[in-house]
């Protein structure tokens, strides 16, 4: 059995912002070896998403006025009473979810045909890691 | 270490839909001969979900209204000015989830009582694809 | 490849809460011996989540104001003729997830800084369990 684990930095220049990075985890496939297996993506942070999902301008910003829509920035929420006041972050990951788990099959990702993998950040302008853990043959 | 790959099709008659797999994820995990490992169950399409809840008629009319109250097909998403107007499918996909990973114990799915997997189709009547991926011993 | 099975037992006080597990679930890394690998936490019922978010009281009441603006449990579900009328603790546990897959490096669950793993009850007072599978060497 093989484990393989690698970390990618983001520092995104917007608040929120989609960042494609199915070539990136490809790549981590490709160091690790590992021909099947699993393949977990997973935001390290509490405000970023990890999703699978079209890598499409359109829907970027429909997932952007809908996530606003749903979790308002504007809103007064408790968890900004503390130092961080980015409640609506921690909201808005949530709906989008905070990580995937991808099939690898003969050394590739074993995805379907719009399928691309997603990083999403809520509250940027920081440095956030996310991690690749491998695990196969 | 053992691996195991299967995939299941799919072709709804309507446009939303839930269709019940526990027994043929089961099958898949009886067929992969692991008896204690992880069984991930993915959508390969970004329209459509894999998740885990009740096998029940009421709760599937629930999710029906409510998705539809949250992610209303008939607004006018950017998304829809593509060749594929299915925009409210992706964000419907997205809060149902796309894809878990089942427990396997003793060569069966570790589920709780009424835990029941389930395909969930939000723009249906076109072949579309699952993968069940096991990794295991 | 060794393989890690344990079950936490849950029976909240209130309907609703929240209950930090990250502790737990590193005591279970800890008795499996695992270096390097996946750890799986995931609810057993359907009414209930595991998430990984913050650590902190004011979030915890947002999410519990938003759970139910999206999902109102005064509302006139379906689910809610059957024997369980518990509708809006389905779908709240829907928005905030079943399960978490961990990444164990070095033999400790490889979290962000923020990162804490919590249980999400939304149907409580009664016994409920959660699955801790670990896969890994």
């Amino acid at each position: 059995m093989k484990s393989f684990t690698k970390y990618l930095w983001f520092q995104t220049k917007k608040q929120r912002e989609f960042v494609p990075i199915t070539d990136e985890v490809q790549q981590a496939v490709n160091e690790s070896g590992v021909r099947e297996g699993l393949c977990l993506v997973s935001a390290m942070h509490i405000t970023a998403s990890v999703f699978v999902n079209d890598e499409e301008d359109g829907i970027y910003r429909d997932f952007e006025k809908w996530l606003e829509r749903l979790a308002p920035s504007t809103e007064d929420w408790m968890h900004n009473r503390t130092s961080d006041p980015n409640a609506d972050a921690h909201l808005k990951r949530t709906v989008m979810g905070h990580q995937v788990v991808l099939p690898i099959t003969k050394g590739q990702l074993d995805l379907g045909p719009w399928e691309r993998v997603l990083y999403g950040e809520f509250d940027g302008r920081r440095k956030k890691r996310v991690i690749i853990k491998i695990l196969g043959a």
